[in-house]
Parts: C-alpha cells; sequence; structure tokens
C-alpha cells in the first residue's frame, strides 16, 4: 500500500485508512508486505511506484484523488508508466453531470480529475466523487483509490477483491465477530481447530483492545459453497465463543446495545465510579441515544454516591466503595432516581495507584438493577488505567446485553 | 522512517509512533519524506533498507528490537549493510547487569539482544530495556529505535536530534504550545509573520482536533542565543494566541485544570447534555482526578434536567434545553447538589440530527456555576457529533482554567 499526501502529520486519518484496507485485504487472504507514506513531488511518488512494480502483485495507493493542486496520484502514475496524463471523456461527463446536478459550474480542479494515465482503467466512485483508476506498473496490478477510510474500503471490496476473486478461480466470504476482550479467555486457544476438517476455512484472531475481532475466510469453487462454508464456521466459532460476541455486522457494542433497548421501549440509567463517563460516553456516541438513555451520575467521591444515588454509607463503611454490594446500590439508585427500567454501575480500582492487597488495581465490581432484581458482578482487568476503564464499560455492556437476550446465539 | 513488525494490525501503536517520530523530527526542522512499514523476513527489511539508502540523508528504524524471535531489525541491517552479527560485549554487560538486579537469568532472546551489526554503534536505553543502533547505510545515516512511542520519541531527543544539533553546526530549541481549536479561529492568521525579524525561528501550526498545536523551533549558534530567541518568540506567540493555550510543558488540558483545582484546593461538580460523559471522562483520566472531580451527572433527557439538577421546567418550556439559562441552572444544580466549588456544564446540538434554523448542529451552551455567580457561554462549533462532543468538552475546561487563573500569560 502507498499512502499519497501530507496525512502522516494528520495521524488519526492514516490510521484509520491503513486499518481499514488491512482488513479489507485480510478478508480475501492478501498479507499486507509494505506499506508506505509518500511526501512530496511527483517525482517522489513515481520513484516510490517504479520501485513497487519490481517487487510487489498489487499495489493500493490511497489518497491524492481530489480536487486540489497537492493531489497528485494520476500524474504520479503516469510518470512512474512512462505515459501522458489524457482527458477521460466519460469520467469528464460524469463529473460535469453531477456538478450541474448540484447547480455549481465545474472547476478547474474538479475537471483535472478527469485526466487519467493514458491506458489506465477508470474506476467509479459510488460512495464519494473522486474516481478511482487501475493500471498496471511492471510486474504489479495498481488501484489509486481515495484516502477516506469508507470510501477506501468500498473501492477494495468494490473492485479489488472481486478482482482478485476472479483471477483466483474461487469465490470468498468472510465474516467479522466482534467480541469483547476478556484478559481471562484465550480466544485463541478457544477456537484451535476450527475449520480443520474444512479445508477452506481460516480463522484470524487480532486483538483491538478492549475488543478481539474474530475474521473467518471461507474459500470455495462458487457462492453457494463459499456461503455454507462459511455459515458451518461461523456456528462453530459462536458456539465457542459467542459469549464474548456482541455483532457480526459490524456494529458496535453500544450500538447494539443502544439497539436493544429500542428494539424492547426501555430505557437505561447509568451510574459510574471507576468508569468516570466512559460507560456514558460511549452510549451517547450513537446519535438517537437520548432515546434510550436518560442519563446517569458520575459519583467519583463516596459522598456523591450517598447523596446522588442513594448508597447505604453503612455499607461504604463496611466494605467499601469497591464491592458488589455497593455496585449494586449504585444500579438500584440510579435506576429509581432517573425513573429508568435497567440500571448499571461501575466501581473499581483503575490505577495506578490506589490498589490493595485485597482489592488489586483491576479489580471492578459492576452493579445491575431492573424492577424485579440488583445483582452485581466481578471483573479482574489487566493493564493499565484506560484499560482497566475500557474493559470496564465494556463489560457492563455485555453484561446488558446477556441479560436482555439471554439466547442470542 | 522504516516500521518494522506486525504492528500494522495493531493500528493504535503504530500510529502513535508515526506521530511521535514525525513530531521529534519536525521540532528540529527535519521533513519525513517516507514512511514505509515492512512485514515479513530479515532480506524484505534489508531490501527496503538498501533502497533507502540510495535515498534519504536520515533513516529512523522503528521497532524490532526487543527480545522475541519475531524482532528482527538487527538482522536486516547487518544484512543490508554485509556485515556481520557480532556480540557487543558492553551491551551484553549491561543486559546481565539488569537481569541480576531483577534477579533473573538472561534469556536467549535477551542475550540476542546483544547481537549487533558489527561496525554498529550501540545506543544505551535509559528508559527501557532494547539498546539502539545506529550506522550508515549507502548515502543514509540510519538509527534503530524501539517502536513503543515514549521509547522511541526519547531516542530521537537523546541521540538523533542531537547528531543533526552537531552535524549542522548550531543549536536548536522547540517548544510546542497546545492549544485549543476554535473554529472560529486561524491561527495561522494570528500568528503570521511571527519570528520575521528574527530569522533563526521558526513556527508550524498543526491541527490535532480538538487541539491545535504551535510548535516553536530557534535556531541559534549555541545554546543560551538558541533560547533567548525561543523565549522571545514564545511570548510574542502567546500574546497573539495565548486565549486558547492552555499549556505549554506537554500536559493536557484536562491536566491543567486538574493541578489548578488541586492547588486552590478546589472541587468541581460536572453536569452533561451533549457530551454524554466525555467530559467527565476525560477529567478522569488523570490519575488522582478524584481528589477534585467529585462527581456529576449525565443529564441527557429534560426530566433527568429537572429530577437531577433542579433545572426549571419553565426554562425547558420557553427557551429550551440547548440555552445559556438551562445551562446555567445545570451548573448551578451540579454544583449545589454535590457541594463543590465549581459546577461547570454543557448542553448542545451534537448532529447529526436535531438541529434547526435557531438552534443548528453545532451551537453548544456551556453553564459555569461559584458560590457567587452562575455564568453561561455559547459556541458555534463544527463538524460532526464526535467532534462538537470534544470540541464542547475542550472549551468548557479551557473556560474553567480562563476563570482559575485570568492572567495566565
Amino acid at each position: 500500500v502507498v499512502w499519497v499526501g501530507l496525512e502522516l502529520r494528520a495521524g488519526g486519518l492514516l490510521e484509520a485508512t491503513a486499518a481499514e484496507l488491512a482488513d479489507a485485504l485480510w478478508d480475501v487472504g492478501v498479507e499486507l508486505a509494505r506499506a508506505t507514506w509518500v511526501a512530496g513531488d511527483d517525482e517522489a511518488l513515481a520513484t516510490a511506484l517504479r520501485e513497487v512494480g519490481t517487487r510487489a502483485d498489487l499495489c493500493l495507493v490511497a489518497g491524492g484523488l481530489g480536487p486540489e493542486v497537492a493531489d497528485r496520484t494520476a500524474a504520479g502514475l503516469a510518470r512512474a508508466a512512462g505515459v501522458p496524463l489524457v482527458e477521460d471523456g466519460e469520467t469528464l461527463q460524469r463529473l460535469q453531470h453531477r456538478a450541474r446536478a448540484a447547480g455549481l459550474a465545474l472547476t478547474d480542479g474538479e475537471r483535472g480529475q478527469a485526466r487519467v494515465p493514458r491506458g489506465a482503467r477508470v474506476l467509479p466512485n459510488d460512495v464519494g466523487t473522486a474516481p478511482g483508476l487501475s493500471l498496471v506498473l511492471g510486474g504489479a496490478v495498481v488501484y489509486a483509490v481515495p484516502g477516506s477510510p469508507r470510501e477506501a474500503r468500498w473501492f477494495c471490496q468494490q473492485y479489488v477483491t472481486k478482482d482478485l476473486g476472479v483471477r483466483q478461480e474461487h469465490v470468498l466470504r468472510a465474516v467479522t465477530l466482534r467480541c469483547v476482550w476478556d484478559p481471562g479467555v484465550h480466544l485463541e486457544r478457544e477456537l484451535a481447530g476450527l475449520g480443520k476438517d474444512c479445508p477452506g476455512v481460516t480463522v484470524h484472531v487480532r486483538a483491538a483492545y478492549p475488543e478481539a475481532r474474530v475474521r473467518i475466510v471461507a474459500r470455495g469453487p462458487d457462492a453457494s459453497a463459499a456461503e455454507a462454508l462459511l455459515a458451518t464456521a461461523r456456528q462453530e466459532a459462536l458456539d465457542r465463543v459467542g459469549r464474548w460476541a456482541f455483532s457480526s455486522n459490524g456494529r458496535s457494542l453500544p450500538g447494539v446495545v443502544a439497539d436493544g433497548l429500542r428494539d424492547r421501549g426501555a430505557t437505561l440509567a447509568v451510574a459510574e465510579s471507576c468508569t468516570g463517563g466512559w460507560l456514558q460516553k460511549i452510549i451517547t456516541d450513537e446519535p438517537g441515544s437520548s432515546q434510550v438513555l436518560l442519563g446517569g451520575v458520575v459519583a467519583y467521591s463516596n459522598d456523591v454516591k450517598v447523596r446522588a444515588l442513594g448508597v447505604s454509607q453503612e455499607s461504604l463503611d463496611r466494605v467499601g466503595a469497591v464491592s458488589g454490594e455497593v455496585a449494586g446500590q449504585m444500579a438500584r439508585g440510579a435506576r429509581e432516581r432517573m425513573g429508568a427500567d435497567w440500571g448499571l454501575s461501575t466501581t473499581g480500582v483503575a490505577g495506578p495507584g490506589g490498589g490493595t492487597e485485597a482489592k488489586p488495581v483491576g479489580l471492578v465490581h459492576l452493579g445491575m438493577a431492573t424492577k424485579d432484581w440488583v445483582r452485581h458482578r466481578e471483573l479482574r482487568l489487566r493493564g493499565d488505567r484506560e484499560s482497566v476503564r475500557q474493559g470496564a464499560a465494556m463489560h457492563a455492556l455485555l453484561w446488558l446485553l446477556e441479560e436482555m437476550t439471554p439466547a442470542r446465539y
């Protein structure tokens, strides 16, 4: 993969694109051998692309396809291939059509997007404006795709992996199970030997803390064979690790929980100590979450636990704030005071200080309350402050999902 | 920069290291021309390094220096340079000494860390275990540094930029002003011409949403000249953009605010609507924040605003939840109910839905309360839901800092 442009400084975007492309390729069994960012002029890019042509079978060029002056991918490709840039009539028409539909005239920069290396295949873009390109450089098939993660992934799925599928004379189907990472569980071990009797199935486990992602890829002579293989492998994986899984359609855990509450017309109130607002933050990342999350309390001090949640001072004195008893009282207090169907709470030792032998860093108690019962659950998490806090929030949501949908697999 | 190993899949770490290295180099005026990840065996790495030797003046190799089998940087460097790996006595002694101090025997893998390309300079590591390496490959000076962001940065500062300083026969001093990003302000424009009369000063503005970072680099014939230049430029920058600045020592905004509260023996209570817990989350990222943040309420629904914060139903009906009046009431309610010195609140339209002409997406009201007064402030933010939420939390903290330390610059 070659990245073009100045994105190195805007780390987040680059990283997101890198992960998207790596995932999309991984799905179809392509391992990235090298990924390169190139800054500078056309010649710097052309040099990098010529090197690629001597080494790689497949190369993705991400970014540099927009209407800005700095967007020089087409020029770099043309220079590397030793061909001129020519205006592609069909692409120009499409760009003009789009501009007219928006009531605008085509700018020079936009018109420049129709200039492509002679002989290149233009790849129409259904999810954005910049068209992609494909051409052969030395021994490599090169695909130029937009730099935005969403568009890059679409191009991979729409063109690159389809072309690969044809070239490899088999059909690939893949699914990703998103799971909550549990320090006490070794997912690779739980999944060991899965698909052993199905030669077309491969399973990868990837840590993406606070998640673990299980990708299952099935390869068959045709679509229905690949799909059947995948369905079997998916079910076997869920039988083994479904307890930690929360989605197989890309949805986040807070999203799945918010959907579950909305489907049931149920509401949630939250009381957080160690997670300090993070649990509510990830729920409210979901647009429309105000329908299901009434609100909550961040009760960092014991005094606030008593005042704002009605936690018993006697319990705090006897068993301490980090205890199942107090977690349950927090969940009940949040539920009752906010008038919600479900109450959910966290209290724990996030570290780095504050741990003791009896209550070490990483000890977290979760509480849950409905109108019928109050429960608590103990976690032993690992890692630094951020990891403990993220892990506690994820496990709290996973538990709520479990209670809402006990037979989800 | 060349990255070694499998970190491409663990995107976060890679991105952090990339940003750290780019920053550390940027400080001393080095622009990254290319950054490459290499997967695979020694030969794949050696190929990449040989290419670097034909092209670059300076190359950093990050990662692959640990005791694991997959850590092959030394082998790749030796292969690229055409020299054997030899055991470095001094390094071995240091590793043995460290192991003995920890009461452990040296493993084979750890002992392997003492095997370095013949002729390479070994760079002792004061902040971790893996030593770094430096050698010349073709026309490039190559530094191999650990892959962790913290260690990589230390190596850059300790060795690479010092060597560059010597080679360039001048001394560099740099400072980064961390600022809150404000959509209504163009920091580059505010800082235009700064250092114009001081030829040794350069200023870069970098977006790192929700922050903007202003880096000032001063270059002088000796340390005292560089420091004097830097002090003047720093003050001029603060005179122009100090309103948005919160630290020049690397400290985060929540950290600076927590320090400020702690120094004053003051406490804070928070009421969040649109930020949904994020404001409290970033404050509680700071270890020990329980001393200053008593807690708070996430009041996503109007009902909770009334019940848990004492917001007036009449105000909600008359001016709506996204209003200065309600923001003030939320801050006052949080302060009074939690018994804190300061109350701070957010209410706004984070989007993507819910905007109107009068209250568009991005409109946020902040509230603040002390025992003496209640105030509110309006923000017009831009971007998607996440950006609006992050921006609102940062501006709330910046305002609190402003009130606590009106004359901080």
